[in-house]
């Protein structure tokens, strides 16, 4: 049952790059799209005996995982860094044992403020790598080892850091599980399934684990850039095991991410927090002016109030109105992730849409206000509202930070106070969107078929990964975000789990994938 | 130098009390502005020798008022309750050294929470008598001893806990001085230099000084409730020493004070908080609702938009219009009290008018959004936004309810919205307003014009004590707010003052105070 909502994308944009343009794109994309390449076939594989055998070490994997979930390697929690940095050595030690090479604990230094402790150490970045060989094709693979904070008092069934598995329901729960130890622990089993069957990995691996990722990733963007041209070198895709199926049912692949431009409106007004039965009535408010401003953005069917917003949103085009339809998604399933029926939408093509391909805009609060429980009658002498737009292609960042900024003034003007208020864009990051059909989707199509007899859907998200654009731009390679859980995972909230089926099959899928990507004569 | 405003009126109406109609009051009142009550002439007294003993004894005045501020009796700071007792201790020595009778420290049990120690005793209320002539008036004189707090490092020049005189500016320094520990000090000395006269008392004085007015009174209601018809039986007068002059010239007495109807707005929607990437366009964020809710109710020019209110306020006579200009006060004053230049309106009555007798909204605050610095990309699920309505004669409450969850309610609805939207008045504590020219205002006009060779001010307030109101109604009697300090006293702020003529001037102007409402033939 659904006691939260389901956080299927973590993070916040913090970088600002420009991905390439959505039109080249999407021309390529939406050309192809009812006719996959065939021009470069890529061979059917026969996954039998790999299969067998990574059912056949369940009992290893389960242990595996076991050791891992128990280490609770909160990134968030400054009393349990020793934890997260346990985590990163036990998962040293398994690399060693599965025959890694050249691994590495990348040191990131200290952990930028607001920390308790100066001197608290970032975890480390585990670097490792399988197999060098120049005739095959390299292949990064990302995930993070740290997690959210869990606590048995929050609501769990069972203790957090244990794993659980549900025979009834066959899945397995723990914090951790499926975010992200569990995609992690994946790509180890893979390579032990290959090893004990003496066969060839078909690419070279070069592994790339983080302990920060629940925590901003600290530290990793500048990683990536400094070992772009070293430890990451030659590398021609990386795939990305860090999201969820849409639903519960039908695999995905994702091949798209909004972006997010967060601004603060700053409104000041006295020379300090003054009180309502003094002042009120002679004092222009700040907070009475930011509510208008704010209520100047966007109306309650999430329509976007600033003029020329819509223009710049890539228009939709018939073929790819038509994908839509196809994806396996349902009112139902989006009311059960949001906990309630407060979906503006019914149909399931504009749930979609309006998550993935077009704009939005969020007032996520205020600072300087009265926020906490009861009456207290004080009017806030300054007020810092926060909002942010979702982008989407063909939004240009400064663009959009022009229209909102010159919205807000020209609002602000019109209310005729005498206090100060100004507009500022605090972050942005760009949206990321690629081609599903190029050869690392192709291949990952391939595997999803041959293991779960269906095609993927083909997904976006509305949320922002912003280490996805940071390896695409840095390292100039195709990224792919390949999940293994489902929807219904519980990421962030209490009772994560990991279905049995989606642990077992997400490994073949993912051992699939080496091997097509290997087989297919395009990088 | 203004670093804080000076919140003049401290606390929020927590009590719903009723007071007689204001027509009636009014009509005497504005019968009378221009003719003065001289029917029952009050005799004219000489006060050569008591104001002469009051400069006189100012070695020791210093000295009990520099003790009585070291003590650090912050009511809100529990690890300093101690203090507060101790400061009841101290009050009650003087009490007995000036020989009161009848001293009761009065018990009101423990703190309700949330408070960190669940036994935390709350401090005495302080009560003592002096004299009890069946032949005199007897007056009731409420102070308190508790201060708000105050740290060297917040910005004072020096340590408020320790009076300094600063001869240049002939004031003195300490938190407390004040607010009220000045004023409360005030009454002793009174009666000390009576008794060093060997002159007689003319009224019968009931003390009663509480210890936890910086913090919402706590008890002090039932108290009085409970003491009506025994310790405070035959009070024919409260006089309240715990506010200020509206500017810092002309000395004033307080006649009005506004009303505060306290409201709740709930907006509900998703089961819990959202990623603004995933859901952000799809569902009905509440807050969306309600900063559309928000800024229906007032504009940037501090006037109420809710239909109905305006018609329930009094309207003002000609003579009322005529009493604003004389009130000696300015703009600047404003502007150096709100340490800005925000103010609304231009004149003086437009700014005395709407402070003191027509409704004003303030927006404090909201529960349950972002508050805090940074970026979060949160998409609340539930939140609880907080304004208050000042009120004014004629409101009445239950009217105001109806209108403004009426108008809350119409305009949630317009909006389309899916969520739910609840509006629910917190508390009301109702208007003051007395008759200025009743026996005990007039008495203290003449003292004051017996001190200051002036007429005073005879002003209203915007905020609310409710405590006034409680000893009108339990004890079926008048009350004055006769004010000690000036209005830039910076009461709640660093370097709290007291000017040295407003303490000795005040003090004259209590002990003649007594002595015109002794020699009045009216209660």
């Amino acid at each position: 049952m659904f006691r939260r909502a389901v956080p299927i994308l973590k993070g916040i944009s913090l970088i600002r790059i420009t991905t390439r343009g959505f039109n080249e794109t999407r021309a390529a994309y939406t050309a192809t799209v009812k006719q996959p390449k065939q021009t470069k076939a890529m061979p059917e594989l026969n996954f039998g005996k790999l299969f067998e055998k990574i059912d056949e070490l369940r009992p290893q994997f389960i242990e595996r995982l076991s050791k891992a979930v128990a280490i609770p390697a909160v990134s968030a929690d400054e009393s349990l860094r020793p934890m997260v940095v346990k985590k990163a050595h036990f998962i040293k030690g398994e690399l060693e044992k599965l025959g890694f090479q050249d691994i590495q604990m990348k040191d990131l230094g200290v952990q930028p403020g607001p920390v308790e402790d100066p001197n608290l150490q970032l975890p480390p970045v585990v670097l490792a790598r399988y197999g060098s060989d120049p005739s095959k094709k390299t292949v990064l693979l990302y995930a993070h080892y740290d997690v959210q904070p869990a606590a048995i008092e929050d609501g769990w069934e069972s203790e957090p850091f244990k794993l659980v598995i549900d025979e009834d329901k066959q899945l397995m729960r723990a914090r951790g599980v499926t975010d992200d130890t569990g995609p992690l622990n994946g790509w180890l089993n893979v390579l032990e399934a290959h090893r004990e069957l003496g066969m060839d990995v078909p690419v070279n691996l070069v592994m790339c684990f983080e302990g920060m990722e629940e925590s901003g990733s600290i530290g990793l963007d500048k990683l990536i850039a400094d070992e772009a041209a070293n430890y990451f070198k030659g590398v021609d895709a990386v795939c990305i095991s860090d999201n969820y199926w849409l639903g519960t049912k039908k695999p995905v692949l994702t091949y798209g991410l909004r972006g997010c431009n967060y601004y603060q409106i700053t409104v000041e007004g006295p020379g300090a927090d003054l009180h309502s039965g003094i002042f009120g009535g002679v004092i222009a408010e700040p907070m009475i002016d930011l509510v208008k401003v704010f209520s100047s953005l966007v109306d309650s069917q999430g329509r976007i109030l600033i003029d020329g917003i819509d223009e710049m949103v890539a228009p939709v085009t018939e073929k790819e109105m038509a994908l839509y339809d196809k994806i396996d998604f349902t009112l139902e399933e989006m009311n059960a992730a949001s906990g309630s029926e407060t979906c503006i939408y019914d149909s399931k093509p504009d749930i979609l849409m309006h998550r993935w391909r077009y704009p939005s805009l969020s007032i996520h609060g205020l600072e300087g206000a009265f926020s906490t429980q009861g009456a207290k009658t004080v009017i806030p002498s300054k007020v810092v509202g926060k909002f942010s737009i979702r982008t989407v292609p063909d939004m240009e960042s400064a663009k959009l930070d022009k229209l909102v900024i010159d919205h807000c003034n020209k609002v602000f003007k019109s209310l005729g106070s005498p206090n100060k208020c100004k507009t500022e864009l605090i972050h942005d990051g760009s949206y990321w969107i690629s081609d599903p059909f190029n050869a690392s989707f192709t291949a990952a199509a391939k595997a999803t078929k041959a293991v779960y007899g269906v095609d993927p859907d083909f997904t976006r998200e509305g949320g922002s990964i912003p280490i996805t654009l940071t390896f695409e731009t840095q390292l100039k390679t195709n990224v792919m975000l390949l999940p293994m859980g489902r929807g219904d995972d519980g990421a962030h909230s209490i009772n994560e789990k990991l279905d049995l089926s989606n642990f077992f099959q997400g490994m073949k899928t993912m051992a699939a994938y080496l091997h097509y990507y290997a087989a297919s004569d395009e990088k």
